[in-house]
């Protein structure tokens, strides 16, 4: 059984609190071997990223062979089977469609002083998607990572993904195909980001990276920030199901595992107005956990992270929603719209019984990647915005600049500035010799 | 006189790149003494910013002292001129309409399959700003700051605002006031973000952290990230203008020397189709220089810094823009908009000669925090959306998961999911049980 939490007992602020600050994950020291390798990277290129691949994916490459040939691509393709390719194709065909509804408009407009202002979004020109070898090798990840940068129009999607032992994963090379990748290169860990970020001689630098990764992945994206973009370091992944009424005690519990089979480290919250169907969810997992195939895995991330939670009403749910500030937020209530509205922190809400988590994952639609560890409380998930940038515009007429000049001038003096002043102040001045145009 | 280069000459491509890649800040080994300060508030609370603040700050507090109070703020605010006042007031009611303008909408469709997709945005519950103090001390920065938060929807807003030897800027509390901050606290440095990202007995902790600093402040912030979100880090200033045909020299050498006068590490860089308009340009700033208040500093970074490109044609000019990807991009030229279409990596564009980039500075409506060392080729400058974050909503009809399920279940096979794959098949086992409501 897990932990189990009751917002009526005396000590229960206390306990929910030990929860929250629980730290779910160790900071492994892994920043010292990170900055080696992306020194290597930068003074060697191909060299160091063939001796690399050579000692962690035991794979022996020349630089010739660090990218994916065409023929090679079609050869893993043809492996899948007809189901599977059917299946990645919708999912691609659903999560294209929602993230084209993303793109933001630019705007311009021109004001009574005479300023036009506005803004223009472009896409970055050149983006690198990392996806992780062996088991967590995801071809669902590559979906949610390359379609949003292909609908924001990044012009250059290049995909990093390690081949231990020379094996490379059908799925993850048709779902890069379906996606618009341009360039695959069998390469992984903090070299392949090091490569993305700095170039090589065969890989030319990009302008963001994204994706998921281990430890020395994560370490690398951190260090390499700055001289590109990255997307968010992801933590383990988490659900928090707030359920009330007359629900499937065995859906949830599925649900609930499937989120605790990620990883040990994932946690799956349950909480309740009713402490029946509480027990009655906890008594399903137990029944299914030992039959799932990931049964260690999710096993440990039940006892170690699984909690529920009994609470006297749905608004003290919600409030508790806010504190957890969820990544994956099920509401399994009569009217789960109305709870939605007071949830405002989360990664992504999953409305009613029929929207388990796991649909989410691959096929309706929105982006699987979603901020983790509370940070829903200030960031959002994988979006076209992402791999666009805003650039402002402002163009003053004589008249505006003659309108609002003065007041610039005045605050660059209080700051000190006198160029800044200046540099209004003799525009101004030619424009009191002659008529403004 | 500055580095002059000509992309007629030979060396051209090795002489730019050079200057591309030229580090203009020093990586300031202060992570250690950072960590230490954090790992002390977090320990001992206001009693480590009391301490701190009479070290760094030589100013004597007690924690009920840490904060201003509404007299303390009213006595400063008291001290601004009518003509400051003024100018604020102009400068906050530009900036608000503009960020007003970037609101983004909530979206939500029903598709074919009967999914019920789409977003909703929410603002940041707390957001907390960083002022430097002394010399930095910028008014202008707290409007650019404070404004897109409270546009956004931030319920609290709080400044942190050091005060050495007790001295305050009565301007910056006056742009606090006009801002609608709720609380201001007379501490700085790395002991402030830590503060605001932990939370002290008397100041509750935040969950979005903005605003310039030091190198301390700078690092602080990377070190407190992931615990709540922050801004960018922003290295200096920098201003690229591109000019042609009949331009005023004066006018561009102050815009030059607006930039230069910021840091000694900031950059200014003019391309132009026209060697003699360069020739004068230099000349222009040669002979204000000297006249600055800020001329050793000014100097210093022309010196060391300026830069001045003379190109064949503006197409050549929109391709080196785009490599420099320039924090503030101005455009002297006969048709600035056209040449605007081609520069795609930029923080901020100034079109036309009557737009000089200190109006934008201050006044003109646009943010002033903008995306420095090449960093616009992946993103943008602050506005609202960094105070707020969007939640995916996604509702599926018992049609909608038998149309999408079955593809959601094949994928969480292939991926060695097993619990995904049944959360879906129990509720599809019940869809066929009865007739779909």
């Amino acid at each position: 059984m897990p932990v189990t939490l009751n917002t009526s007992d005396p000590d229960f602020e206390a306990r929910f609190v030990r929860m929250l600050a629980g730290k779910r994950e160790d900071a492994t020291e892994v920043n010292d071997a990170v900055a080696m390798i992306i020194a290597d990277v930068r003074a060697r290129g191909d060299a160091a990223l063939c001796e690399m691949t050579r000692r962690f994916d035991r794979l022996d490459l020349t630089p010739d062979r660090l990218r994916f040939s065409p023929d090679e691509i079609a050869a893993q393709v043809a492996k899948v089977g007809h189901e599977d390719r059917a299946a990645l194709e919708l999912a691609a065909e659903r999560i294209r469609a929602y993230h084209a509804h993303q793109m933001p408009e630019d705007a311009e407009w021109t004001d009574r002083q005479g300023a036009t202002l506005g803004w223009r979004w472009t896409p970055v020109s050149a983006a690198g998607l990392y996806v992780p070898g062996g088991q967590a090798s995801y071809p669902s990840s590559v979906l949610m990572n390359a379609i949003p940068a292909r609908v924001a129009g990044v012009e250059r999607l290049v995909i990093c993904v390690p081949t231990p032992g020379g094996v490379a994963n059908p799925m993850v090379l048709l779902a890069a195909q379906l996606s618009g990748v341009d360039e695959i290169y069998r390469i992984g860990g903090a070299q392949a980001i090091a490569a993305m970020a700095y170039g090589t001689e065969t890989i030319v630098a990009v302008d963001k990276i994204t994706g998921p990764g281990n430890a020395y992945v994560a370490a690398a994206k951190r260090q390499v920030f700055g001289r590109v973009g990255i997307d968010m370091i992801a933590g383990p992944s988490e659900v928090l199901i707030i359920a009330a009424g007359d629900q499937h005690p065995d859906w949830l519990a599925l649900d609930l595992l499937a989120q605790a089979e990620h990883d040990a480290d994932a946690q799956s919250i349950l909480i309740t107005t009713d402490p029946g169907l509480g027990h009655a969810v906890a008594g399903v997992v137990d029944r299914i956990l030992p039959t799932l195939s990931r049964a260690r895995i999710a096993g440990a991330s039940w006892r170690d992270h699984g909690t529920i939670i009994i609470v006297r009403d749905l608004d003290e749910a919600a409030a508790l929603s806010n504190r957890i500030a969820p990544e994956h937020l099920e509401l399994c209530v009569d009217d789960p719209e109305s709870l939605a509205a007071q949830c405002v922190h989360a990664g992504a809400i999953f409305l009613g019984p029929y929207t388990p988590e796991a649909v989410g994952d691959y096929a309706s639609g929105p982006n699987h990647v979603l901020p983790t560890a509370r940070s829903a409380r200030f960031s959002s998930g994988l979006s076209v915005m992402d791999f666009l940038k805003r650039t402002t515009i402002a163009r003053l007429s004589p008249g505006a600049l003659a309108a609002i000049g003065p007041a610039a001038m005045r605050l660059a003096a209080a700051e000190g500035l006198q160029a800044h002043g200046e540099s209004i102040r003799q525009r101004l001045i030619r424009l009191n010799e002659r008529p403004a145009p």
